[in-house]
């Protein structure tokens, strides 16, 4: 069986499958799952093109991956083929652990475990069903593996990630400000003390990404509308455990129900079994399903939330600099248990407040190194002649206030 | 409210809601159920990006419709403006009866009804809904108003619908060569004796338009592995019909389930009203979640089937000019008797043989005319050079044997 | 005579002509002029698409501006069909008295004036072949006209000749990095108290502009390399005019001839009819022309620049931030002196200094202001979130080393 | 000096050059030249963009060249590295003997002989002040090399030379029918029998590049303005040399005016060293700084030619399909007699007819092979299913009448 395939993507054009194990790691089910999982959550309720996978993000950024390696050994870097397919796989897996929606439901089906110790969990299970061959893509992927530079191209301000999910995000949102110059990013890479550095004439490039990088926050993940949608959804989830927990009868599939009726702690979610394999079971899909059924469930506030949803009718959100007025708050819960017939305490589903907070660049935390002319290096900041880079490692921390249409 | 909206769309750029009527219909969950329905069913099997939805589409034919509203004003063709909402209407309609996946699962979900008599219900639905704003729109939708060119707009050989078909699904697959230039086509559009023609200039544009919808078909739309993926869904839906009829217990949607456990012939669906209604639940998600679970069921048919499709262990098909050996395909079935220890019967679910076929162009049927510079029409397999159209209006037939990989 | 034409433009697609007028004006033979006047001066010797022309900008620059002017008409400003056609002629025309190379020569051929005086002066001459039609057109120009916002259009930092630039240069260059999203800005603008203004949820795009043009300065404007071929020119030039001064032959276009053998002022182009009119007949084929034969010359200085020239021999450049050290200097001029066998004065065509600066933004300058959401506006620099924009405020001055290639 | 430089190309993003002596060629005075030849001749006069050059023509047919060596070898046929270079260099060289203005006045500088000659030539010439090191490749260029399938790669009907030309000219033009997937087509590329052959997937894809090439000839290299404009720039060379022949002075670089004053056969052009040495020098900018000296000529058909072609006032061009009506064109020069007081010889200035034609697909001429699924190969022609390739082997020939546009 010929292993070496080309898949079609309309980012980059081809992309080449380049092992056969890389093609065994895509064919698993626990990869052919990411099919299932929306990269963007529920952007696609303003940017309907949105509708992009997990799936073909990693695949997308492993072929970054493939040519920042070449860049890298063509300017005289050893990276063995052992380490190539590694990286590689690290890459490939980097996302694995997502849970329906992405981001937007991470809190809402396990508590307290995050995708990324996830995505440990699976390359680890996925290392005892390959007989052990992935562990060096694991080490690289933990930061173990002593040539740190294969880590960072993984996962630092500057990875293959970050590259391909700001061109596939804008490529499929049609915003078309997000889109990076990542095959000349790439072009301009090199390691310099086992660090990935970015050559000097690559600077303005790097200015560009930083910026474009923050455009797509505000502009397209952070945007009012998507805010408000993904707040819908996990409002939904939520009273949905809540019922459940109570011990009402919901509609779902197996695997959901699992997640609606146990409440499940990391430590268990870690140790014992069937909650990861149920876990992999779950995608879009059955939240959708349900989401769907429940517009008609008895529980008003349950039906209330999923026909919004449905329907489109999404909360009205303000984003604010500072915290929204607790007067102004309350009256709209008063507002929420009058109208809706609603306890106060039930109008937290209707009425709420939350902190959205974005860094454009962060200090100390995978730093972009600029390899200067005369064979040092310096953090961008520091290298870019007077376009003030530090501000931008400054949080930008806005507060949303979240309230139902009809309320105002 | 602002109901004057601008939506992003990667393929044009930005899409403008043209009047109050059209923003009120797509945020009709009619229409907003179009958004969960992907158009081209289960091609992104083959081509990852290809998940855009007839949500998408219909936005997108809607604006292409503008343009040559545009065009065919400007060269003095009065339109007046309830003609101009009406056909831009019906174009955003046209697909509304589109059920799961598109024409994937066209004939498993209600049998003997087209996805376009349920485009019709639901129209004619939203026109009493909407006070009879749609009168117009139906009348150019159906063919029977007196400006026949507005139908043709709407529907014929080179409608807004295929302009924007190839275009998204060139761009979501990735196959560039299926783009078409409608910007330089509708450019080129003009109006003769109430009939929809183009400019002799743009003979060429067409001729690379039929090319190019040609190679969507062969490259796209019927790929060896995307007919598989199709064929092993239909047969999923088929088996589960056939226990739910037997009175087997099945996971799913209550929507689902009212097309599994009831026989709905087509005069029913026309005029029992809850056919349709429960019809307007269904979407993608109602199938993927079913198909999920039911790879657990204890038929082991329908759980085979259904992990097959899962972790994609699709068919094997061949596409052949000829009827496949009768002989070869009994002892595939023998094999399949033998392996699953399944019945005769059963084995249809696992070898089985189906014939696809394609127009690249029609006659008398929507015909493409050309406008020649003595003001006369023709026929644009008359009016093409030497590049020999006629053939393409013999219909290429070919027969596809599918079968379970394992039998070989 | 068809006047109502469409331009084909790889950028925009398509580019309609919109009035008589102006169709007239493309046909005139000092716009036509513009057919052969690189936008980009000797940038294609590293870029080598750059061949566009200030013809093509024009026509570009001409369309954004349509487009602005039906944006800011559908939000209910209102410009006269009038001023509409006088704001796009004015754009049409900014660029008309460009010589040879645009920027690169435009202290060589004629001293003391700029291009945009020498618009002035054809504007005004076509003026009067056109019997006034283009007095609003001047006025709107130079800023006299009471709407000063359609001069702002014409003419700021935001303007619709910038938008084109960056994209039609980004364009032709391959620097993808450079496109900016006009479309998207351009449906952003507003305007307030009689000033063009960005809507707030514009900020983004407007940080994305300043970041865009800052890189196509420092990556391809002053680019090293064109800033080698460049200088190069200047100094033939330069040269050629210092020998014809001399009274030695020189082959070259009668054109081209007057502006060597005369020493014109400022005054005297103004005045004297002759100096416009041979301006009118140089462009970028007259210099080229005389270049190519000059490399035969007995002026061994002028010999061996055209040579290098023609043979892309080009100086050696240092960009510095700081003054080149005199002394290196001067041991390079002892050492052309010594080598090419010239005068110490002479040297300096071979080792010269320069500084070249840039601004990514100017405060009090035609400011680019925010319009926020309380309704009052504010610089970008103010009302963008924790970007340091002022910072780009300050100008980046550099200074250049140029010296032949051999002398080191 | 680092001479593995990279090049951008809006085309194809970024051009590698692969070896030394590549990047030596590169920089060779006869290459250089091939900056200041347009690839599409007066092209621009209808899209403005046309401005691309043979210089970048040929480096885009070469990093094709390269990528389609990748394919071949990565498919296991064996190219040595002194193959690979000679292949690139065949390709990068094939043009070098094109003239000013490309095929638009390739039979009025020098009659009788080809542009390919001339390259023949020039390769020689290079061969020999490369000490030899183009044997190989002039081998490949000439089909002499035992490896046949790399002479295909450089000249047949799917060599890189169409496929960069064709890209590159929709890109410049605008006419974005024109655009070819080369990048698939490419991969689909192998090698059977020492023939270059496309895989039978690739079917859609040729079909596709056959009908883009005939668009384009159609819609740009035969358009109407175009060859009005050619013709006018071949009318003016034949008179300028009409004139110089008989003695008058002309305007004129000394290497065009070589050509305007001898009257060179082939053999003497093949054999005297000096013509060929002059035409090294020659390139467009000779003849537009002179074609605007001469619209102040004395002989009155040269200047008004002149002054028509400078102020882009074309002829008329009608193209048919039957030969011209002879009394009507009489008429016509009887017109033009009178009209502008001269001899009937000479009003074939002014109103003379002409035959173009074009093939898209050319029966036993470097035909393209399909590699069939059973291994055997056969004609594209019959390998299509039912688009009638062949009808598209018969050549269209047209007829042109032109006459200036005064004269009806």
């Amino acid at each position: 069986m010929n292993k070496k395939k080309i898949i079609n993507d309309p980012v980059y054009g081809f992309i080449n499958i380049p092992t056969e194990l890389v093609f065994d790691l895509i064919e698993h089910p626990y990869f052919q799952r990411l099919r299932y999982i929306k990269q963007l959550g529920m952007t696609h309720l303003v940017y309907p093109g949105a509708l992009h996978t997990r799936f073909h993000h990693a695949l997308g950024a492993m072929h970054l991956m493939s040519t920042a390696i070449e860049t890298l050994t063509n300017k005289g870097h050893y990276i063995s083929e052992e380490e190539q397919e590694a990286v590689i796989i690290a890459i490939l897996l980097h996302d694995i652990g997502h849970g329906p929606f992405s981001h937007a439901l991470e809190k809402n089906i396990v508590q307290g475990i995050s995708h990324e110790d996830i995505s440990v969990l699976l390359m680890n299970r996925l290392n005892k069903i390959f007989d052990g061959r992935l562990s060096l893509a694991l080490e690289i992927f933990n930061g173990t593996y002593p040539k740190k530079f294969l880590h960072q191209l993984v996962s630092s301000q500057l990875d293959m990630d970050r590259m391909d999910y700001l061109n596939r995000d804008s490529f499929f949102t049609g915003v078309s400000e997000g889109v990076i110059s990542s095959d000349r990013i790439i072009k301009m890479l090199n390691v310099v003390d086992d660090y990935v550095v970015v050559e000097k004439k690559g600077i303005y490039s790097i200015e560009k990404f930083l910026i474009a990088r923050r455009l797509m926050y505000w502009q397209v993940y952070l945007h009012k509308t998507v805010v408000a949608g993904e707040q819908l959804l996990g409002r939904i989830l939520a009273r949905a455990r809540e019922l459940a927990m109570r011990g009402e009868k919901l509609f779902s599939t197996p695997a959901l129900n699992h997640f609606l009726v146990n409440s499940i702690s990391k430590e268990m979610f870690m140790t014992e079994d069937m909650h990861l394999q149920t876990f992999t079971c779950l995608d879009d899909t059955d939240i959708m399903a349900a989401v769907k059924v429940w517009t008609g469930h008895t529980d008003q506030v349950l039906s209330t939330l999923c026909t919004s949803f449905i329907h489109r009718k999404l909360y009205h959100v303000d984003i604010m600099n500072t915290i929204p007025d607790e007067g102004f708050v309350e009256s709209l819960r008063d507002k929420a248990a009058g109208k809706y017939k609603i306890s106060k305490a039930e109008t937290a589903y209707f009425v709420f407040t939350d902190a959205i907070s974005n860094y454009a660049y962060k200090l100390d935390d995978g730093n972009i190194l600029i390899l200067m002319n005369n064979g040092k290096t310096c953090d961008i900041t520091q290298a870019s002649d007077n376009l003030n880079l530090q501000a931008l490692a400054k949080p930008v921390e806005k507060y949303i206030l979240c309230y139902t249409k009809d309320l105002v």
